[in-house]
């Protein structure tokens, strides 16, 4: 990480996460470092080097150079000083090129196998897919290790009764398994659209203006220009595209919208958590660990950190996906002029929340603290009236008053004075129910529905998710 | 479109698209104005009496009232009017049933096959995902005629020399037909994803809280209650989803994606016909027709109002789509309290611009002109010096200067003070290059590399498209 | 509401916001609706028509008759059949021109008064600054409506112990009355401005191209149009800007930020009570009048109707703003290629939103039932620890074990299985604190600051905002 | 920079700006990056502990010992340490205090004067204003220099005819002068903005929940509480708030929107200057300068690459803006749960791009090339049709065919194939108009309306801006 010519302004303007807590210190940061960028723009041009020297294109020994540059990371320019020459030429790959070159020169080695044929925008844009498929994978993981813990859950919780709420309000039972199996179907869902989005990034390779025809120059005809950016992708592990995309951004925007699904199937679960686990509701309880959750005031509290942060990253999602599919729409001539530009620190930012919000995730379902004593309590709190959509169907034609009848009682229980069963057994003659069947209508265990069913059905699809990506 | 009680406020309410002309007018605007929601609405009550009817589940006469009054437009509630009721219970599907049994009881005809073991969210959910998957037809179809065109043009202009502009600046030699492949080949994946949207929009049916329970009641166990939904999404020709997803919101984000994603493609299509009709540049106009670009001051005027309408479409669709993610991450409990309620405006208007922005697309490409003599001249004014990459690599060590020294001609040359060609021919050695060879280095059709066989991508990658939507 | 050529699409195509009712039947709809803006568009050719006969440039007679025409609603042109032909030359005045002058000429009337030396753009803008005005007085009479409620709360509630939460966690006590008055500070804020965008509204009048040329050559000297301009302003009520606006979109931002903020402001609130309604902690309940609140399928059900909606603009208003800001960084030109026509459906759905908000915003807080005893027992059963701030600082050094000693046992407190109050007198010795003292210790209302002065503070400024508004 | 217990992850979590070139290198850069909020942050609570030690509260030589800490950035604990450490708490205050406390401990002096009474969102929230003022300080700075550039442009160009576009087509003439002074007044109107927004920036000093309970106690009396809080914001130079806005976000919006408005208002210059560098143009040019606008590849490109990167940070400002709305209506409880945490990033870099596109457009004014010959050309070559407006007023009536003949011989002439001046001449009569006034109605000069009066009331209010913020 050093190199001669280091005027060093780093420290000064660096961010390291401090106001970012969301996805300080995990992997997703470091992978999308500037430092992990540079490695990237290097790893590119190392390649493309490679495949020009096996098509004898370009000289093995200058070549090589560069794959060793590429893996000696201790060589690597430094970001922060690319970062400002970045500013002359509008890209990091200009100054990154230039102090290659240097870097070459020093060691007496020819360039010829550096960047021929490429532009800027192939290798930025390159680079960049690299990162997103990496961080993709990260994320991946993480919420394989989250549905992991859900799907636990969801199979622990299948008769834990549960008040379901609707618009807030006490709506009718459930069973917690149900609720953790639909954030585990959130979580599948948005695994398969990111494991899409990475196994679909694309090379770009398009030169200058998108015809490779400095390619077709070097390759000496068009189908092999073909043959060799076929070449780089494979080496790359990338998508072939059928076409140079600098003006069409779709891979971008694939991968951003997975990551924003990703970060909104992770800011439902937060919030829903952050609901259920205020004392004065208390079901759920984030895990603890030594120094987290402390509050420097108030030492008795034990703050849902985990889930705060998820939810600050799920907040801040949508502004970014916001601005690439502006910049999408704005991608105009054969380079775009600013929507290029604009496109980079919000996917990269979209990758680092997406990456740290998984992260807490997987933390925060492995160690989630379930209180089925406390959810049954509320459940009876809210009392038979959450039931009133059965009795109707079952016992508003029986009731003296009809459905109406039945109806303004249910209403009239539901501001919460009276005792509802012992109304219903008064207002309802033996003979349409008896006191067993009113029982057993009143019990919601026997009103779940197909919870049971649906449980399975999430776990099945994360089971077939996890297969079908086990390596 | 008319029922009794009606105290009409409509018309000083009303929006008719007076404010949105990128959709006035279009089918898109009929497709999602209110009356057809109150039309899909009904469409999913009678489609559920109809397979309850058919199990026996209600009796046939009410099924048969609901499917007559679905199909007897005139008989609908009044959408203003529901509108202002809707405000009451926070959704227009609470005063439509209210509605719907006064209509039946005025007919004397039990409500019993209407709405059983439904829910609000249930109807309104599932009423969208026909309005989605109608509007996305109609775009679809939009944009394969847009896409017909855009082929035409790719092939029509195949050597349509034209200057390649990055960073709005010219750059280097491409043809016009690689320009169309472009803009179709972004047709071509947005149409993709719009098709797979559509084809994925899922039925939402799991009564109040998600857990089916009024359903399996009525059905008499979950087994037969899953026959049923799978019949009534097939009725409905919708999805059958794994599990209901009134807090798992993918469905709707899918179908916006696709809709952003057309937007974008249609903005960068729009922005570069914009750009390219300057007159000071003068490479494409947008087709005229009476009443159409006039302004009322300066009658001389023609504006390339397509265009303009589609880019202001294109500005507009981000915002929707952040705030439909925005919605997403907060999906909580068993019925959002509030996010699910800003969802509908948000996917609805994002509709419209599609549709809006694809009709005005496939007019205007199917009678957009072009001037290949404008392109020629644009590219000839840019001078030899767009030639600099293949002057380089050709030549740069054979200039006396050396790459270096090519490199400052190509640079003054940038200034456009200087005869390039005769620079050239002077400072280089005849036996180096003869005048042939440099005539033909300098001839921009030897430079445009790969173009052809890309717009035979671009071909045929949307005729697959085609062929596989066809009927 | 008639004019003869009217092949009505109207209905089909109408919304009167079914999918919206966080505004549908407010004010803000029937101020935003296209007849609105019709009547806007008139009113500013009638007043414009006066000016120039009042100047005698045109004649009276014409004149007077666009004022008539203006007046007589019954006269306007449909907004469906205009919003259909503005699509043609991208906006609604060039169509509306025409029909005007088709009017006048039915009339036997010169159109020598109508829109003279203007241009679409100025017409169109000063129009919707008109519309904005409106909606802003509106939305501001319903925020000190809603403000005044709150000013009750704050007074009635300022000694209403309630615990403070932060994180989602209590934290310490606080009283009821504070929180009221923070969301009065903030509503006081945001009717501060909205006033002054309403005041600062401007009148746009720059001719086609900014240079008011026409006018100029109509007025006969740059000095006489100048004053024809200021008296246009006045005549309208508007602001007289420093310079056309055609192309610096400052004063749609200014009403769309206060807009936004205001909508920032109510959404808080509306989050807040749609908490603190949750039967689980049950310290506010919204207002409940007949047909609101109710459900379908649970007949038990009371939904906060009113926080739910306010929520849900409050969800969709940065997306509108965003939008905004976009247009307003892409206005170039002399007029904007869609920037401009981008903006028109944004401010006024923003606008529908902040007055359906502010609307229901006041029926909430005007009918707000406070729960004092839940707020005292949520406080109780929060324990003595959320005084472990004040016991820290004063008993820290006093505790055997130091004030490392003292923050585990009120660490131990917070996982809720100790009496604190019972060890604190157990281990601290009677010396260092009395049982009196230590009683006055642990007494919330002892611990509750500045509340009382910030509570008149938000009263004092509501009310200086209040006078400042009077009549 | 240095802190013992350093597992310095720093460099590989690093952000320096590789991929922000909009900012990369600027003084906002510095002055939003994490050692600067870290000096920011201990600023704060060495204020405060000033505070106190002045009022007897805390031991001089723990506040000096603060002060001192605070000023020797070589001391102050290191970032990407307290990055990582702040996940644990949530914020990057936690970790602060905790290694202040160690170095005060290892110094051997008393921690009293440090954070008494204060709570972690009370420092945050402060030294986020401090960073605030001084970062708006900076681009009011350079939005003076682009002021002063562009009045001069416009006070240099006010006779320097060109042509005025709308809808990007010719329309009418005018003077770049007077598109300088739009420009100018946009800027104006920013800076006036930002200015107020500084001015504005309150100290958050409300304790846990807002209360200032534990700052009573300190004092002895709410009256004291008040006077020490004042004492703060004073030596901060912050305003001093009526009540404590943990949870009214409005000081964040008001930053925020200021800096999006200075944007937004340097998105349109730059997108002009865009448009009015194509060469085929080619009315101005950026400025140039060793390694700025290079190509790679194209030796003979000289890209505008200030005006792409204003752009670029144009493009991305609306999405953070956003996410700053979106957080301010989810300000719940008394401190939220993560939407506070969403403002922190989203804050410093709508700051930083501001910065970074002040500063870049203050060197693209200073150093813009201006053509007037070549805004001549393409007035010239728009034809006498842009002056049909004046030309119907003027000879409408006159016309042969009246109007509607002038008009469609106009419209002719909007395609361009006739030689309007000689037809014009042809069919009029002599006696209506002479050729000498012919000529003056077709001269451009004649018909700039009131762009000198407009020009002098920019620059007038320019200059008043500047006299009120000259020191």
């Amino acid at each position: 990480m050093t190199s001669p010519p280091k005027h060093l302004p780093a420290a000064p303007t660096g961010q390291h996460g401090l106001l970012n807590p969301a996805w300080a210190g995990t992997a997703a940061a470091s992978m999308t470092s500037d430092a992990a960028v540079v490695a990237a723009l290097l790893e590119v041009e190392a390649a493309w080097g490679e495949v020009l020297a096996e098509a004898e294109l370009a000289p093995a020994q200058s070549a090589d150079a560069l794959r060793e540059l590429s893996r000696d990371e201790a060589a690597h320019p430094d970001p922060a000083v690319l970062a400002e020459a970045a500013t002359g030429g509008g890209n990091p790959v200009i100054p990154l090129l230039a102090e290659l070159r240097r870097l070459l020169a020093e060691r007496g080695i020819s360039d010829a196998a550096l960047h021929r044929g490429a532009t800027s925008q192939d290798v930025l844009d390159t680079a960049l897919m690299l990162v997103v498929r990496r961080v993709i994978d990260q994320v991946v993981t993480d919420l394989l290790r989250t549905g992991e813990a859900l799907s636990r859950l969801a199979d622990a919780h299948r008769e834990t009764l549960a008040v379901a709420r609707s618009l807030t309000q006490p709506a009718m039972p459930t069973v917690f398994g149900l609720r953790a199996a639909q954030w585990l179907e959130a979580l599948t869902d948005a695994a398969e659209s990111l494991h899409a989005a990475a196994g679909a990034a694309p090379l770009q390779w398009g030169g200058a203006v998108g015809t490779q025809a400095a390619l077709v120059e070097l390759a000496g005809s068009p189908a092999r220009a073909e043959v060799l950016t076929a070449r780089l992708a494979e080496t790359l592990g990338l998508a072939l595209p059928a076409m140079p995309w600098h003006t069409r951004r779709r891979p971008v925007l694939q991968a951003a919208t997975a990551a924003a699904e990703a970060l909104a199937a992770l800011g439902t679960l937060a919030s829903d958590v952050l609901t259920l686990q205020r004392p004065e509701i208390g079901e759920l309880r984030e895990p603890t660990a030594p120094g987290r959750g402390g509050s420097s005031a108030m030492p008795q509290k034990q703050n849902p950190v985990l889930s705060v942060l998820i939810r600050s990253a799920a907040l801040a999602g949508p502004g970014h996906l916001a601005t690439l599919h502006q910049a999408a729409g704005a991608a105009v001539d054969e380079r775009p002029d600013g929507a290029w530009h604009a496109e980079w620190p919000a996917l990269t930012e979209l990758l680092r929340l997406t990456g740290g919000a998984a992260a807490r995730a997987a933390e925060l379902c492995e160690g989630l603290q379930v209180f089925p004593a406390a959810m049954r309590q509320n459940l009876d709190t809210a009392g038979p009236g959450v039931l009133g959509e059965r009795l109707l169907a079952r016992l508003g034609e029986a009731h003296p008053g009809g459905p109406a009848g039945l109806k303004a009682l249910l209403a009239e229980a539901g501001h919460g004075d009276i005792d509802l069963t012992a109304r219903l057994r008064q207002e309802l003659p033996a003979e349409t129910i008896s006191d067993d069947e009113l029982t057993e209508t009143l019990d919601p265990h026997r009103y779940v529905g197909r919870s049971a069913q649906l449980i399975d059905a999430a776990q099945a699809r994360f089971g077939e998710l996890r297969a079908g990506l086990a390596p």
